[in-house]
Formats: structure tokens, sequence, C-alpha cells
């Protein structure tokens, strides 16, 4: 079977620990993103990606593309739907790139005897169907997007003393707690 | 300066796209939290990373412990605190594990000519500095944690066709639309 994968979707494999049907998809939606947009990587910010599924599909493209957790351009948008849009930072926070949207999951079965196909199976046979069938692009321009992570100062916790990004410590009688200690039975859950 | 860092590091940075403190932060902590669980990657959900932060250092989790955004494994608390959690997930949804917090950002400065130090000499300043003094280290017992990710069937929005997840469609004049065309004036904002 091994035979059959890409190395870059072996590599996308290795990250997210298994092969399955939403990596596949993660995969083939970055390669027609950066293919189509001539990208690469990117090593800082001036790429993002817009995911609207928080599925399989973004681990290929944090891994593909860059666009990670953890620097803060990767955008999770929670609208239950597999569509990514790649874009490139302009100024003034705006991003020209594409929207990649699946059309729909393809059919479990096999034509000849009707046999459920495993995960890893359906995965492979996504491989050879044409992207156009798989997916609808369309071009972006001047699409509004997050600007840059911003990094805060940091003070520490009257009560746990462990130190807080600024934003999120709450005052209760004077003092400056983190959220774990604030215990906010008021909030409207950030 | 190649020389002074380890490969797993190496392998975090490409991954994350550049040095930097908050990477090298995740890098030890993950570092501390799989030596004393005797752990290994996590191929599914068997282990699960709660961080209390999503800043650079996550990508230095998702990367060496498999607990990534893709697979629901990795679960972003938003406290503002350099505090990650490594739980291996036991039945009932609790986990057993570590909790690692940081003390303190190391002041930027060196000590002869109070130079500061560029991101890059910063972040493998840390690697110099003894664990004890970065973090605090804490074991968990029966911690509770999510469920495993559940996987949901999708239908058509009935207006851009596009497949949404059943959980996040919107019913407006018996029609079901997706977060995206419903345009939810209403919403307190998931």
């Amino acid at each position: 079977m091994k035979k059959e994968i890409p190395a870059a979707l072996q590599e996308c494999i290795t990250f997210h620990g298994h092969l399955c049907p939403g990596l596949t998809i993660g995969y083939l939606a970055t390669q027609i993103g950066m293919r189509s947009m001539k990208l690469k990587r990117a090593a800082d910010e001036e790429l993002v990606c817009i995911a609207m599924s928080d599925g399989c599909a973004v681990d290929a493209i944090q891994y593909l593309t860059g666009c990670t957790l953890g620097k803060g351009n990767l955008i999770f948008q929670d609208y239950g739907k597999m569509v990514f849009l790649f874009l490139r930072r302009t100024k003034d926070n705006f991003g020209n790139g594409i929207r990649i949207a699946l059309k729909g999951f393809p059919q479990r079965k096999t034509s000849s005897r009707s046999k459920s196909l495993s995960k890893e199976e359906a995965a492979l046979s996504m491989l050879k169907i044409h992207k156009e069938r798989l997916f609808t692009v369309q071009r972006l321009k001047k699409y509004p997007i997050p600007e840059q992570a911003r990094i805060f100062s940091s003070r520490p916790c009257a009560s746990c003393a462990e130190p807080t990004m600024e934003p999120r410590l709450r005052v209760r009688d004077g003092k400056l707690l983190c959220p774990e200690c604030y215990h906010d039975e008021y909030s409207r859950g950030w």
C-alpha cells in the first residue's frame, strides 16, 4: 500500500499518526492551494489559512503549509465545513488567495461487490479521483483576515503565582487572578 | 549555532518555521512530560494534552507528542498561561499524567554587558537552564478530560450546497443553512 502514497502525504501521516480520509482531504486541498498560488511553506505569518473544520484535514494543512496553531496563522472558524482558505497576507489585514471547498465525501463502497472500504482504503481511493470532482475552487481578493498574533506581557496570579497573559487576568478585591483561580461563575464563557 | 540545537528541537523548528523562546518552552515541557510518563507519540487519541496557551509552544507539543489540533487530542484552554497537562486517557473520560507550568520567562539580558539577546539567542540560552528552575511539575490522577472527538454526519446547506456537519446547521423557514449562509445576528457567538 505504501507505494501508492506520495512522499508528502507520507510525511503528513507521520505527523498526524495515521492515514484517514480527512487527512487526505487536507493534503489534496493544500496541494491545490499551494500550487495555484505558488506558495512556499510559511516561516512566519506571511501566509494564513482559515479552516472551517478542526478535523484531521488541518493536520495536513499545518504540516505542509506552516500555517500552525502555535504561529497563529491557522485560524479555526467553527463552521463545520470542509472549506479551507489559503491567503497571502497583504497590508491592512487583508489577504489574496483561494477558497477550496469539499463537494462531498465520496461513497465508501466498491463498485463491484458493494463492500465497505476501510478508512485507509477510502483515503487512498481519494487520490485517484480528479480534484475537480472533489473540490470547488474560488479565487479571493482582499479577503479580511485577523491581524498578526500579538504578544502580551504576563503578570503572576495573586493566588497560584503562575505568570498569566494580561488580557486573561481577572480582578477580585483588587488582586489579579488567572482564570483557573478566578472560578468565574458569572462568565459568559471565554 | 546549529551545533547547540538537539535533533528533536531542530525538527520542531522545521515544523514551526523558526526558533523562538516559546517553541523552546514547548520542547522542554514535552521532554519532561514524555520522559517522566514514558510516553510514545500518539497514533490516535490515547494521549491528551491540555494547553493553557496557543502560543508557539504548542507547535513543539503537536510535533513531538502527536497531540494535534486535527486529531482532537490537543485541547486549548484559553487561560493565557504557559501550563501544559500531558494525560494518558483512561476509561470514563479521565486521564493520569503530569502538569507542567512555566515559572517565568528568563530575562533576555546577558550578565556581562546587559546586552539584549536576540529571539534565537534567548531560545538557546533556555536549553542551558536546569529544568527545575524553569518549570513546576505536578502529578495528576483522574483528571477530567473531554471525550474522544466525534464524527458527525454532514448535510448540504440549502443555500450554498456545501456539506455541513449537522451540529453546525441552523434552521430558517424549514431549511437547513450552514453558519456562513445563516448570518446569525442574534447569535451569542459560537
